[in-house]
């Protein structure tokens, strides 16, 4: 045999650089949008996390032209954050596949990866270190600068100092050189900013570009959301590995207790009747189990009818006021509706969708339905046309049934997910995949808003036909009236105003009066067939 | 400062684990496709790397219903590859990152994941170990049961054995159980097999599905293609990484042997304009350069202007003869043409693209052009809008210049991309991204073949139009004649046979003469203002 093949082990750092395409970092234009997005969504988590109004300031600046006709640029980006400690700032920012975003918790970063790869991306194009300053607010301000060695996937520390801080400071600066093409990316760049003051009305952003323009996304309310809380994992998502890892950790002694303890939900009685459906002693250890004894644990987990669905205060969804605000604000249409759907679940994951329809106004005609796709706060940009929520408006949802057309009409559709986990299928958080849950859940908040659009449209129309009739009789009556009065010989003419009230309220009503939001709590409707 | 984050590290297998739907594992029945797909794409190019023409053989067991909805089933393919040593064996099935795809070759294989993604989906649905067998076709057999340690990413054996390898045997089995949703995968597994047998004539691919209904893709041709070649990074596509880590491993003495041996088409002369460039004395050791002088080296040959293209005769694409004989098999249309365009590249990375397009006969009418992509003869069936491909045949062409209507005519596009390094936007090989390069050969192949179409249809209106005409002669001249004859008192009607064949000259030819391929190899056509 010839052609052998050899055989070797990369180390994940080296995985995504060989495979930057699959993390968002294709081109110089993309790898200027990846870098930028991934930057502030980690600010603004980090601000999240301890409660902090965030503010979050970027800077662009333009250095030279790269030899593949791109440029070279500095970029920095400096948050009030939680900061990062001292000791851990290395490896957070130098290896990948290392940092805080593992938990079962709604945040805008899911793969641990994000940050570090645009330090990775700028080290293979400029081959400069990253700098890094941070500080949890202590007496301390970390100072690194660093470089990653991907071969090995660790953090390569040339040069680190202490400072000490007098104010009290806490937050985190990132500054480092890529190669990037901000010409190409700028129109997706500023769409994702005004996207992300959208849905993070009490950010205030800032960004200065490489023509020194300064674009300000200032903060609108000074509330933050109710923050999202880590959650224990929910029995329905549970499988043996997830078994395993429990079982090596836990203290309690008992299979009561372990259940009651690391799973979301589970009271003493629950876990007494799921043990007993596995044929398992609950007061014996969980570390006796055998192999197949997990299994079967885990299978009757699954498929175990009883168990409360996962608890969604762990989420933090928009609301309805912040959406209408946003949507109000940004998009400035003739009628909006919001509704935030009732907590559901997908593999055990909670998750809650909410979605917003605006038509007419500000809404331009772009002879397609606008859609705008947040998922824990974050815009998604690319790839719409795979993304469940593209799915559903446009091959699962009827619209003659609800008398709208979409090549017509000017009409956008708002969805957000928020989850502990959100099923996106690339790295780069393009798109989301479509979990049966999810889709129902995006599908029958769709059809909710687009009933009220067309009971809006149906209002319109009443009262349009309406206005026309009480303008012609409110145009001829007096005539009418007079020409009467004189034919019949009556000096005083007949007072019209009761007629022409009653005409009025035969289909005057205004359309203006039927609020976007009245309804937004119903239940789904059942149109189309189906739930 | 409160909610202080956890830092932790995870290994990639935990990684993949946590986020299986970015590796195509995202529902019981997409992990079904992925399993088969991923297992046989291993298969063949086990094959084709020792030139054995393919025998694979798949099978799907049902076992019994899941927790679910779904089904646990038992999955096996058995190749006649080139195998696994033996001591490799639990590292390339149990380990994440660990594989023999690194390389910069033609694979179908570009992620060292499949693979064992497949294996560590069926062990934490299941909980059950992974049976190997696999003999590179020396004395041995080689026989592993094995789980994965998703934790630490290492595999676990539980089972050894070796046999004698009395036959010469040489290939692998893989079989483990697993939970799925054939049912709803089966339109998509079929269609798979299908589109691979197009594409692969030269193997020979059965399988036996759950209901035991064997399917059956014959070989068609006993021909492998040439075989693709391991090839050096071009100088177009390195960066200061790439150098550091070819100077840590050289054994050259001299920056001008560095380049020589280390690169593709670089030679004496090339090395030294290069090194001068770079302002570096070419009898200089390549382990004394600093950090600024790997850089600029870097940039200096990123932006060098007069290397060679990369060669493409590492790569093996279908040619046109396989590629129009399976069109033709496969979609029996009235009309094929086929291209292969000139080899060409993208960050130093050779490619080659295949256009084919085929009209009318078996061609369905579905309101928009059909499209069929490969890449390195995998067939690509998911998330088809995001595709180079797609942006190019409903963004950029302009059809009506060819006086096609996509929305009307029976039309399919076949494109098949052979690379080096295909661009995958996701790990689960659905789409390729973008790359501009790519983007203007799919483009230029795309016109071409579409250049040829509207000549063939021209050419079939005129020729329907002069049939029309014919028969309206060949029906009224005799009478004409005879009617003349008579008039005239001759007795003898004229002979007609000369007229007739004058206005089957003027626009009779056949459409059936205009052979598909004719003109494959002409330079890409101008249209549309671009080249």
């Amino acid at each position: 045999m010839t052609g052998m093949a050899v055989f070797e082990e990369i180390s994940p750092a080296d995985f995504f650089y060989r495979n930057r395409d699959i993390a968002g970092f294709s081109s110089p234009s993309r790898a200027i949008y990846s870098t930028l997005r991934e930057l502030i969504e980690n600010s603004l988590d980090a601000c999240e996390a301890v409660r902090v109004l965030p503010e979050v300031r970027i800077t662009l600046r333009e250095l030279r032209p790269s030899p593949t006709g791109a440029f070279f640029y500095s970029v920095r980006v400096v948050d009030n954050g939680s900061g990062v400690p001292g000791d851990k700032i290395p490896q957070a920012f130098g290896q990948v596949l290392f940092g805080s975003k593992f938990r079962l918790k709604q945040t805008r970063g899911t793969f641990g990866l994000g940050g570090t790869m645009a330090i990775l991306y700028g080290q293979i194009t400029t081959e400069m270190p990253a700098h890094i300053v941070s500080s949890t607010g202590d007496r301390y301000i970390h100072d690194y600068e660093l470089m990653i060695d991907i071969q090995k996937n660790k953090p390569n520390v040339l040069r680190y100092k202490v400072h000490t801080n007098r104010d009290g400071w806490h937050g985190t600066l990132v500054e480092f050189t890529m190669e990037g093409d901000y010409t190409r990316a700028m129109p997706k760049v500023l769409d994702y900013l005004k996207q992300t003051a959208i849905v993070n009305p009490y950010a205030d952003i800032t960004f200065v570009d490489p023509k020194g323009r300064l674009y300000v996304f200032e903060r609108t309310i000074r509330k933050l959301p109710s923050p999202p809380k880590e959650t224990l994992p929910h029995p329905y998502g549970v499988d043996a590995e997830t078994l395993y890892r429990l079982i090596a950790m836990t203290n309690t002694k008992s299979l009561s207790a372990f259940l009651m303890e690391h799973f979301h939900r589970v009271g003493k009685s629950l876990a007494g009747k799921v043990l007993e459906r596995a044929n398992l002693d609950p007061n014996r250890s969980p570390k006796t189990l055998t192999p197949s004894e997990v299994s079967d644990l885990a299978n009757v987990m699954r498929s175990f009818e009883d168990f409360l669905p996962p608890d969604a205060s762990c989420l933090s969804p928009l609301g309805e006021e912040i959406l209408e605000a946003g949507i109000r604000k940004e998009l400035n249409p003739e009628f909006v509706f919001v509704t935030k759907r009732k907590p559901s679940a997908y593999s055990g994951y909670p998750f809650i969708v909410e979605v917003g329809i605006a038509y007419g106004g500000g809404i331009p005609r772009t002879g397609d339905i606008v859609l705008y796709r947040f998922a824990n706060r974050i815009p998604l940009l690319y790839d719409e046309t795979s993304d469940v929520s593209w799915k559903v408006i446009h091959n699962l949802m009827d619209w003659r049934y609800y008398k709208v057309n979409p090549a017509e009409d000017p009409l956008a559709i708002i969805i957000h997910l928020c989850s502990t986990k959100i099923p996106y299928k690339t790295v780069g958080k393009e798109f989301l995949s479509d979990r049966p849950e999810i889709e129902r859940e995006i599908l029958n908040g769709v059809r909710l808003a687009a009933r009220n659009l067309m009971l809006y449209l149906m209002r319109k129309r009443r009262f349009e036909i309406g206005k026309k009739r009480f303008d012609l009789y409110a145009r001829y009556l007096p005539k009418i009236a007079r020409f009467s009065t004189l034919l019949s010989g009556h000096k005083k003419e007949p007072d019209i105003g009761p007629l022409l009230a009653k005409v009025s309220s035969l289909g005057l009503e205004s359309p203006g009066k039927m609020k976007g939001r009245e309804g937004s709590h119903e239940q789904s409707p059942k149109e189309e067939g189906s739930s």
